[in-house]
């Protein structure tokens, strides 16, 4: 089977945790939107429209697998970490790590929320000054939060430091490498200053970089650049740039 | 087996979700923070930080299950659907299920920054400007989005507009109907123009709360009252009034 991915073609966004998943799964997959290389937005908004689904969903990314059509990060993560060996095969494990895929979930709002905070129907250019004061909150107090969180569950795995959940990778692991690749393309001053308080988060995201499938993808045309157009984007103002 | 649920003894917040399934199923559990009628905050913040836990939860809600704390909302509901007949249990609809739990999520977080455009570490009282901004914003494009969402959901139900998924209670059901509830609360102006046009959408808010088990919940002093504490916030500012 080859799964359709729909998700929109210029920027990673949050189909790029899925993207993440495919690619380490070594799963054949089409990134329908960037057919050909090229950038078909209309294949994607169709999909939120098709007529006779049941399973209507409400925004991309969107996976059609078994005929479905199944929709939100986590749920599709959580879909495919059964399917490729990507989450324990435990119920308890499994919801260890939808749990912290969670997590994820909420982390990524937060950070898409700085340059965003007035909600995603204005544009960036239109709510600069609430977005400085949000990031600056942010840089301050939920950036350290969050990557102390991460740190502190690796600290606390029976199974050792190397992966969030048991001893082996799971869909964690790879979304917590993208956030941590997105933050230091959007905050490069906050992510100098901090990271060396988070080393076992540190090292995750450079394990989770040199695998060879994901060192492949990131190394080809099918990872997109980071952009301002995507969940991290970098306003040298919004990272504490004088 | 009871279950043991920590969250802030004062409000609703988004433990509700998890006790509105709680009710619903008839089981056993206790409110950890609210033994005897009182309030203690302490029982709630210690299990975040409880010694020896390898699943460290990040916030509350956290339900101790099978000797296990499992926290994320979501996640929470996922493990009582499937233990309580509150979710299909074939795994598509198991996960349609999720994936629209999912999407009550992402609405409660923007419900919330109605109120927190700047993020959770600052009070309503430091941003309320910007906090006028996000709900006008809310009110006018978001929320009639996710109002026609649910809609279309119901509507497209091969198994008919009871329910949002198949023919049968879902956890989905009732964490929209508390979602329906809320925004009256939060946002009555708003939600008087605009229910008309979600006729299943009220519908569904009504027969959730006429089943017998949330009945008698919503009559009983287990249900704490709304309050400008919690996720749904009645300022009338943000509620568009002149």
């Amino acid at each position: 089977m080859t799964y359709q991915l729909y998700y929109w073609p210029t920027i990673q966004g949050r189909g790029e945790f899925v993207r993440l998943a495919l690619e380490e799964a070594g799963a054949a997959y089409e990134d329908v939107g960037r057919r050909g290389d090229g950038a078909d937005f209309g294949a994607v908004a169709e999909v939120l429209e098709r007529a006779g689904v049941a399973e209507v969903p409400f925004a991309p990314p969107v996976l059609e697998a078994d005929g479905r059509l199944i929709s939100q990060t986590a749920n599709i993560l959580l879909y495919l970490g059964r399917r490729h060996g990507l989450a324990p095969s435990d119920e308890a494990g499994e919801l260890w790590a939808n749990q912290l895929q969670l997590c994820v979930t909420d982390w990524v709002v937060e950070i898409h929320d700085t340059h965003h905070p007035l909600g995603p129907s204005l544009y960036y250019e239109e709510q600069t000054a609430e977005a400085a004061r949000r990031a600056a909150v942010f840089r301050q107090d939920r950036l350290p939060k969050w990557l102390g969180y991460f740190e502190q569950v690796l600290a606390a795995n029976p199974a050792g430091d190397a992966y969030l959940v048991g001893d082996a990778l799971s869909h964690v692991d790879l979304s917590v490498f993208q956030v941590v690749a997105g933050l230091r393309y959007a905050f490069p001053r906050a992510m100098v200053a901090l990271e060396p308080d988070y080393p076992r988060v540190v090292a995750l995201h450079d394990r989770v970089a040199a695998r060879p499938a994901i060192a492949a993808y990131l190394d080809s045309s099918r990872r997109i650049p980071f952009t301002e157009e995507g969940i991290f984007r970098h306003y040298p103002a919004l990272d504490g740039e004088p």
